[in-house]
């Protein structure tokens, strides 16, 4: 069963300095741990992170069409890889397409994603740095 | 200035009984509200909601490509509909592309539509019906 939570809500974005301006100029500020290819932002039990385009499409191996009103992933944490492992299998049984097979990441997680009916992307992630609290929200603000 | 904070997350989807039954068989619980073209489920603060593709075609006036990889909305909710005139203004003024002027819409509120740089859509809506607390997060179930 995956939990019913969603604890970071990532927006593709095609010019990172272009769309942090954006987010400046609309008041929000950055949390610590972004870099050129990523942009944190704290919100209440989640973050909001801003994720270059073409790194996405990378980690997917899928292309992602310049036409769409804009690429964002869905995100539910765990506690350890196990988690992430029984809900990327109740997904694929529950009929999600299988995007990537949880596996280590780059970041020093454990990765897997799948999309649902019409494609949208969910990404199940055990990161060793953040802590979930009992309801799932992230505890702290990194 | 836009608030940090995501009220609802919304997805456009295809088929609403093909996508019920998948977020059902994820173990999803659907809450009140929903009918033929929305269905509701409630996060820790937050909605997370499933739309008719072609009811938020018409909301919006926008072609939804349907090679997108989901469509999804991102709402942030106010105490007013004042506060949405404001929210509005300062997001064209960041930069934002209008999609969507703030007025009274059909459900009962009152909202408005703007894009990022990359086309990702936000709300900005007052809904009468939902109470906010001073973290800008939903009170209450529904």
């Amino acid at each position: 069963m995956t939990p019913q939570r969603i604890t970071m809500i990532t927006l593709a974005v095609a010019d990172m300095e272009r769309s942090r301006r954006f987010y400046a100029a609309l008041g929000w500020d950055e949390a610590a741990g972004g870099n050129e290819k990523i942009t944190f932002y704290k919100i209440a039990g989640q973050f909001f992170a801003l994720y270059s385009k073409d790194e996405l499409t990378k980690d997917l191996g899928l292309p992602i069409h310049a036409r769409s009103t804009g690429t964002i992933t869905l995100a539910t944490n765990y506690n350890s890889p196990q988690d992430v492992d029984h809900a990327f299998a109740d997904a694929i049984t529950a009929g999600a397409i299988a995007i990537t097979r949880p596996a280590k990441v780059f970041w020093g997680g454990y990765s897997g994603n799948f999309a649902d009916p019409d494609g949208h992307l969910w990404e199940v992630a055990h990161n060793p740095f953040w802590t979930l609290d009992d309801s799932g929200q992230i505890v702290g603000d990194a």
